[in-house]
């Protein structure tokens, strides 16, 4: 049973803002193990990479080689069902257009004075993209994370995925042909993260990793950063359903629940402003909870982690909302629209009775990599920019050192700095040598 | 004297590789001091900053009160010089007028399907902005910091800066009065990222923190990470000059020489293709240290980070510029405009030999506020975007539902994740209970 909200109850402050920051996560400190990993892969490159494959996955890279060749590729998309292929194509054209108009326009200028100014973006050389292994080896993220990236004209995509006992799912070959990856690697854990931030002799270094994985996985790119660029290390997913009395309490139940689902640290939260329409979703919850195949975890998630807040209006569920910056958001209101551009903080946000969360993590065409537990309110989902970098272009003549000139010497020797002084100083013939 | 590698000597890779991955910094370990200090500041508030500012800047909030006042501003304001006032305006201005242009667009459309999609900016309710005391507390960085959050609409900018014995930059003052920053904490180290973090009775939280700080700083700023987000942390600054024969050795000296003195991790490189030249500059750099109020740190910085390499033409200098990747490059070449498409890595770009890479340390309108340590390989500079985060909108109706619908339960059921194909199925009465 989620825990129960009631905004006119004396208290609700309080326990609403314990609610806020009640953890959702144990994380467990691999640091020392995953820092002896990462120093071996530098040290000993593939030679370590076997022997951790050989230990952790069960993979003998002398039977089976590091790379995917095409004709495993080839393979693994006969052995998708049609069905699922055409489902991911549909996904992938999706998201790829969405995605064409992120692509950044280059602004160069000259302003008022004759100063050119500009701002270039260049895609990033090479990008890692780290798929897990196992149930979690999710063919959608595999679109989601190197769909941008080819779309920013990334020239190289690295794929790892680890084949635990041999396996690579199918699918997730599938969506990396439709997604551009030809690279890619049957290894995964700390092992290929260092190998993808500092190179091998088989595997050449990338610039930035990106993609989800283990708690393993997380603190070797949080040590590999500085070296190369890494995504936001995702937490637990979580959704905010606002929905009024008007819904079919079954709907709203099922849209909590595919939240739950995803892990036992998940987050399903609900807000209306009807204490019968609330009932009537929980005990749909409990309902539909008896078929689901993975009842233990979304019960759990439910239990622990779930919320049911009740509020006497819509209004004041906006600032509740911002607060809580869902990494998703359901507007299941009959006005929708309205709330919009009163929410601030969210990762996400789907609107209205026929938008359940699921279409955005599958064929909405956004990106269902979005940021969670709070962060919200200061960072986004994933997108082309994160793909690309932005290079300032400044370019005076004489002219226009003459004009600015005296202004950055002023500022230099006011904060001490007279070598900065004198670079501009020497080329207005003002003393460059003191 | 800088390291010399010359292109066509036997050796050149494996000596230029080495000097890439040198390292210039060491980085203290500070983690268990920070932690104890971020600890204490959550749980004993506005009583553990006032003992932390008393012991370590030795300043007594009882005298002096932590928040600087409108009053203080005023005066810091009268005891600036003009000239410095006047030149702090002049980049206030250029810099307001270059960031405007970064200020991203609102992209919501219907796509051919009838799906409405959307891309939608905001603000970041609250930043946070650290300001060094000492010789590091530069008005330019608080300008560079504080006005792309105005450009933004960050409504509540809010500045720290130590008081060591009670002092305040008075030009920090009045960048921040430039920059519309009115609350101002006179706080700093671990203690004030603790509080802006968390706050405190007195200080509100933010939800993310920019700004450089010293190790502690740095060490404070990655532990409140995920609590709040945070920028970059800044290592030691760098320029690469790319010159030809025709310019005056001075000049170029003197451009290398303003790099070196920020600090004795800072580093120059030279590339040119001419070794008469090459010599000239290096007997340039020594003479004008000579009179270099910096001298010992920009000799130092000189010695054991500044390289020259000589190249035998400038195609062969754009691979070494790129994987370089320098924070700032200086292209003082005849046809200097002819190398921008051809560089992918770099910060910022500064144009041929007249522009100083100084002037956009200050006056030039760019932010110097840029990616160091090779990290421009991945990332960008500080700009508008570094204040606003992304909101994905997703609208279907029941027509785009019935029409996308298959393909994501197709997809969900592929990855096990059944409550999530029954989120849709239940909406087409496809048997949302299973």
């Amino acid at each position: 049973m989620a825990i129960r909200l009631d905004y006119l109850t004396p208290g609700f402050e309080e326990a609403f803002a314990a609610f806020l920051t009640t953890k959702r996560e144990v994380s467990e400190d691999v640091n020392a193990v995953v820092r002896q990993i990462i120093d071996d892969v530098r040290q000993r490159g593939d030679v370590a990479l076997a022997e951790y494959t050989r230990k952790f996955d069960g993979l003998d890279f002398s039977v089976t080689g590091m790379a995917v060749t095409a004709d495993e590729i080839d393979a693994a998309i006969e052995a998708v069902p049609s069905e699922v292929l055409g489902a991911l194509k549909v996904a992938a054209v999706r998201i790829e257009a969405h995605h064409a108009r992120q692509r950044p326009k280059d602004d160069i200028y000259e302003d008022s004075m004759g100063v050119g100014l500009g701002s270039r973006w260049t895609a990033i050389d090479a990008v890692g993209l780290y798929v897990p292994g196992g149930t979690a080896s999710y063919p959608s993220s595999v679109l989601m994370n190197a769909l941008p990236a080819k779309v920013a004209g990334v020239e190289r995509i690295v794929m790892v995925v680890p084949a635990n006992g041999g396996v690579i799912n199918p699918a997730v070959l599938a969506a990396a042909r439709m997604a551009g990856v030809e690279e890619i690697y049957r290894i995964g854990g700390a092992q290929a993260i260092a190998a993808l931030a500092y190179g091998t002799a088989t595997i050449a270094p990338v610039a930035k990793i990106m993609g989800p994985g283990n708690a393993y996985v997380a603190a070797a790119k949080r040590q590999v950063f500085g070296t190369v660029g890494i995504d936001m290390i995702a937490g637990p997913s979580e959704v905010l359903v606002i929905a009024d009395r008007d819904n079919d309490p079954d709907w709203i139940a099922a849209d909590l629940l595919a939240q739950a689902e995803h892990d036992v640290g998940a987050q399903s939260i609900l807000i209306t402003d009807d204490a019968a329409f609330a009932a009537a979703v929980e005990a749909a919850v409990e309902r539909q909870l008896r078929t689901l195949p993975r009842a233990e975890t979304a019960s759990a998630s439910w239990r622990d982690f779930g919320a049911v807040i009740l509020v006497p209006d819509f209004d004041v569920a906006v600032p509740l909302a911002n607060r809580i910056a869902a990494e998703h958001l359901e507007l299941a209101l009959a006005d929708a629209d309205a709330m919009i551009p009163k929410i601030r903080n969210a990762g996400a946000i789907f609107v209205g009775r026929h938008t359940p969360e699921v279409i955005g993590d599958y064929v909405g065409g956004s990106n269902h990599v979005l940021p969670t537990a709070r962060s919200a309110r200061f960072s986004s989902g994933l997108g082309v920019l994160d793909y690309m970098k932005r290079t300032s272009i400044l370019r005076l003549g004489a002219d226009q050192l003459r004009d600015l000139g005296p202004a950055a010497i002023a500022l230099a020797r006011s904060e001490g700095l007279e070598a900065h002084a004198r670079s501009v100083a020497i080329r207005l013939n003002l003393g460059g040598e003191g």
